[in-house]
């Protein structure tokens, strides 16, 4: 596929907008061969693509202090990436919570090929996040399926990859709000790669090509769409909205409401609300 | 609203649908007016309804042996109905993960009022839930805004109910799948009262009506809605599909990939795989 | 793929469903080896399987008078499926209003693989309905991605065609409400194959398979999806919602409107609603 | 409300958005009271908004040659507006079928109030867009719903009209891809008031707000949605995309297809393929 003049369309990376990019960091330190293709981590070669885009990068790994992951770093990330493989269990169910509640509140939230198992993706989603895989080094092309979104701006019709790791379906994911891309992979299979879902204030951004035994991570078609996915994700909307985990009582009408001559049994309520 | 005839048009009951209704039963055993309004427990209100209409109903509350909701008795559900308010916090979450197991494996749900906030609700939702509320006996419209599901079969244009708690928006849950109803009230808020959710190979339907103060599990048209809830949350798709909540390594390709002289590092994968 | 046992699961066909198959039938007149390959007509092969499940068949094509979609036969019709390929142009658009007409008031509507070109389906996506093609007798396998359908009810994981034509993303019609298979094809595409939507009281699906040069429609397993598809787009929800189609001043209000003294300026109103 | 500082929180406008608004330019002239209400037109009342916020307006009117929306016009436009009520059987068939076009091909549309019955929002969602209506100036809310959307960027939990004509459901158009306002009539109504589709390379926004006889084009509330709605319904995504009203054969395919030894029947294809 022809690119040239790709890069020519992009916005303007949206002013003062910070990423934080988790990366377990395990593979690139045990075993030699992937630490010779990512020297700088998996985290390393993402968050270099984005400083040059205009972004403001901070890392975060799994052997930091709270992961990396503190109150403090996520008040002030306005997108999270994700990328996480043999580690998923050793990320603390607190700090879990704690991502959950900012996404909710604003934050989004790019997960990455094997981040499909991590628990802050499995929370979000409610479900398994389970597909079907095989390492075969096959033949995977991204088909553009959604011709009017801001993550797909700039591309052709497919990203093709010669070598890449098989996800096929079915993947166990809530239907889509919007499905971007769709691979074909030369043995045979189908996945849908690249997905968004809202969850309260939050934007979640699935996007499956990457592995750390590929250079998939320096694929300048590959980086593009990550770069537009933080664009997208990053919160626009309406910060006056109630019910974002609390639940207020209103108890002073907006109208006037009959009075019925009810009296009410004077019943407890839950101290959580 | 007249409602003639309405039960004329009713669909069979689905052969043998094991319907299982759980109730925390606090407040009825609690407060001497809400034990009046529901001598059986509002399980007993729901489930006496039900078995007229033909199905199968086994009851689980919060103090039985494991909420009553044993790995024995979810595997013989079909559809799951839960009800719960000021208890949701004793609820375990090794019952919880069971539920949230077994409706990815195709048990429907259906999450009544107050049960926004059940553990369960927000595992499945992956969000807070979170609403405005207000209790002032005010009145409530239930306006059907989709005309072609199983679930308002029967109705006409809205459901009124002269006493409510009032619940409003902005209720913090992913957009539905399809939205049945919106709900006015008199207060002057507005809620989406009846929504359905896919999740893994399980249906999920919520629905607002419902308190223990007020006598609305004896509506002849609340009731019927969630029978025709529980026709349609039963399982009736595709039980080969892989990917719930297992990670097949599809090792045999279903095509001849071409082979590309690479070497693979030798890279562990999660035993979780 | 074993599809040994695959019939047993059928459910039993909805009592009294009518079907109206639509085939323009000029190919199989026209050319001899799609006369050979379909004897009965298109029409023929489909209608034969669907009697035997016990589903009412009526036929109705091109050159019948109004194409055999009279007033009469649509308003007995729970279910239309529609196959065209070279006559699409010469469907007359009253017909077209018609069928239109009658879709949004509750009969279901399925159209087979080259109707993506038909009249009645761009006007109900409101949508160019275009795909890339290639006819090389490639092979498909066309994957479920949702698992908790009617319409993929008793399949396996796919659904494999030894030869066929290829349709090719990017396939421009709304995002589905439920997307319910891809489709692999050998020659490097994919495609969403099958799909729904509703559209006021009707139900639309859409399934890829069928060329008039191959025998897909004697393939048993494309045969059920398309039986499955009947049972699924039959009409059961809400006959008396009001909208369809009409616009009802509701001049009495549920509610007292306070009087805010304002005279009204002698609007004119349109003499449509 | 208080929205002390609402503007405060605007993105600045994307350079060089070029609106053009359709408005039939009826009532205002024939009818004293609505000119002097509108004496530039409603067009003139949102347009001077628009102008103001940096985007560049073009107007458009029934009695103007081909209404104003020559293929000149449309083909620089980024975002139409559309506002009719009595005069929506005078727009031309043939204009209609080339604002479609443009549509799918990547223009924004908005569609203001009794907009919901124009050929064009009827085209585009395949359904009758009826609804209920009541003349009565009675109070709306507009409650935001959602809250992560560029259109209700900068909002609060709703916004407040005193008087105002009802719109009540069913609303018979597709289930929106996102829904933004819900709401709430004193007289015991609610309506879909804001929401969201996607076209082709085309966005679409439903908005219910406005009425010839009230000024409510004048409240910066509601044009403030209506300036983000262009902002959001302006193509940012993918121009390279095939399948937009053609149907290119793609005879070379993009992986080998295995020679199945089938000879092709003769069979003729469609010329508008």
């Amino acid at each position: 596929m022809d690119v040239t003049g790709l890069y020519g369309f992009e916005e303007p990376a949206v002013p003062e907008c910070n990423v934080t990019i988790y990366n377990e960091f395990v593979h690139e330190r045990r075993n030699e061969a992937v630490g010779r293709l990512y020297p700088e981590g998996i985290h390393g070669a993402i968050g270099n693509y984005l400083k040059q885009d205009g972004f403001t990068v901070r890392y975060a790994t799994l052997e930091m202090p709270e992961h990396g992951l503190t109150e403090e770093v996520l008040g002030a990330t306005d997108v999270l990436i994700w990328w996480g493989h043999v580690a998923h269990g050793k990320v603390d169910d607190a700090i879990v919570d704690r991502v959950q509640s900012r996404i909710l509140n604003g934050m989004g939230l790019i997960v990455l090929h094997s981040g499909h198992l991590s628990k802050i993706f499995r929370r979000m989603m409610g479900t398994s996040c389970g597909l079907c895989w095989r390492e075969a080094a096959e033949r995977e092309r991204l088909w553009v399926v959604n011709p009017n979104h801001e993550i797909t701006a700039g591309l052709g019709r497919y990203i093709e990859l010669p070598n890449a790791e098989m996800y096929g379906e079915q993947f166990d994911v809530p239907e889509p709000d919007e499905l971007l891309f769709i691979s074909w992979f030369e043995g045979g299979e189908v996945f849908r790669s690249g997905a968004v879902w809202h969850r309260g204030r939050g934007r979640i951004f699935y996007f499956r090509p990457g592995h750390e035994a590929y250079p998939i991570y320096y694929n300048r078609e590959i980086l593009r769409v990550i770069a537009n996915g933080v664009r997208w994700a990053r919160f626009r909307g309406n910060t006056e909205t109630s019910g974002i985990e609390v639940c207020p009582n209103i108890t002073e009408p907006l109208e006037r409401i009959e009075d019925k001559g009810i009296e009410f049994a004077e019943i407890e309520h839950p101290g959580s609300r």
